[in-house]
C-alpha cells in the first residue's frame, strides 16, 4: 500500500485555513478514486521545540498506479486546484511506501 | 486517538540507517506500552521536487497520558537512547491529534 502525505505548515489564518480545508478541500480530496482510506492529523506539539507543521494528511492508495491515476483525475485536478487556493505557500506533498512493521506491534 | 510522528531525513549512509533503524530502534519501540498500532513508510518520491524526508514512523496511543506514559517508561526511555545513538542529526518528531474524517472516505 502506498500513501500520499501532505504536511502542512501553520498558516497565518488558521480558522480560515480549517474552515476552507475541512469545509472545502478534504470532501473534493475524499471523492478521488481509489482511495481506501484518509487520515487527518492535528499536530498538537512536540517533545522538544516547536513542531514544524500544523497538519497532515495521509491518503491511502492500493500502489503508485492508482494514486497516480487519482490525482491525475478530474476529482484530483479538483481537489488541487481547490488546495492551491488558499494553501500554496504551506504545502508539502510526498509520496511513501507503507512498510511492513514488527509482528509484535 | 494520538499518534508520535517521527520524521527522518535522508542518513548520509542509508543502508546502515535502515539496518539500524528496523534491527534495532523498531523492535525497541515495539515494546512501549500502551501502543496500539505503528506504521512505519518509506519515502519514495514527491508529486513537485524532492522529498523533504526520507522515512516516517507513526505510534498510536489511546491519549497524550497514554503516549506521554510510554515516553517515560523503561522501554521508552531505552528506544530513545537507541536512536539518538545513529539518527540524533535527522529526527523531527511531533505529537498529533488523529481527526475524525468525511464518512464518505
Amino acid at each position: 500500500m502506498v500513501k500520499l502525505i501532505a504536511l502542512y505548515k501553520k498558516p497565518a489564518d488558521t480558522a480560515e485555513f480549517d474552515e476552507k480545508y475541512f469545509g472545502e478541500h478534504l470532501p473534493l480530496s475524499a471523492k478521488m478514486p481509489g482511495l481506501l482510506k484518509a487520515e487527518v492529523s492535528r499536530i498538537t506539539g512536540a517533545p522538544m521545540g516547536e513542531p514544524g507543521f500544523y497538519l497532515m494528511a495521509e491518503l491511502y492508495f492500493e500502489d503508485m498506479d492508482a494514486l497516480n491515476a487519482a490525482m491525475s483525475s478530474p476529482e484530483g485536478k479538483a481537489a488541487a486546484k481547490n488546495l492551491m487556493s488558499f494553501a500554496k505557500d504551506v504545502t508539502s506533498m510526498m509520496f511513501a511506501e507503507v512498510e511492513k512493521v514488527p509482528a509484535q506491534v
